[in-house]
């Protein structure tokens, strides 16, 4: 069966979109753990991050970059935190979230925004990508 | 004044080395979440990940993943996950973590190692990484 995140990339499931070229897409985790935690995932679906080959795998890890500097000028923050973890969607997806203190990074803790705020987060990051 | 991770780098504290190169340094967490845990740094001393230039930057994760293959086969594990915090130490690190479920993510739950564990398990990753 697709994975919720293959599901995204056809459509199927909606996005609140921050950038996408041919391979990768980016878009804002919707259960996130602070305000402006993003995803960014390859279109295909692969399992395990590491056992993608190397060209896409440094594609993605430079999407990702690019991603983040956007972030960083939108949602203040100490510094983008990266995690890559998978035991629950087997779509790789790198996580990008702005951190203020060590719990952002647990997963436990998480944050509140309306679909209103969700949308135009997603518009102010969007509009400062550059791939 | 140096970081932590610039006095491994330089020698002055040691260190379980897993691989170098003329940039990039990898060893073993001395506090891991779990055994196999491992640092992957620039030797430069940079406080962001994102403020390495990309070419910098890609070399990291291109580094990163040989040393995360290496641990792959060496420790068993679901996968293998990553994580960039740096809100305690302002040097650049990869966190390779083997995973075995969510809280192994969580750096709240630790392992102990002996001197001698630390030792056989780097010699052991150490032998698995192609640069």
């Amino acid at each position: 069966m697709a994975s919720i995140f293959t599901r995204i990339v056809s459509g199927e499931i909606p996005c609140y979109k921050i950038a996408e070229d041919d391979r990768y897409l980016a878009f804002l985790d919707v259960n996130p753990n602070t305000k402006g935690h993003t995803l960014c995932i390859p279109k295909e679906e692969i399992n395990k991050i590491f056992d993608m080959d190397e060209d896409h795998y440094l594609g993605l890890m430079q999407f990702s970059r690019k991603v983040a500097k956007a972030i960083e000028k939108v949602v203040p923050c100490k510094r983008i935190g990266v995690a890559v973890v998978g035991l629950e969607v087997p779509h790789v997806h790198v996580h990008l979230i702005p951190l203020h203190d060590m719990d952002d990074m647990r997963f436990q803790r998480k944050t509140q925004l309306s679909q209103g705020e969700f949308a135009d987060l997603a518009r102010a990051i969007a509009a400062e990508v550059y791939l």
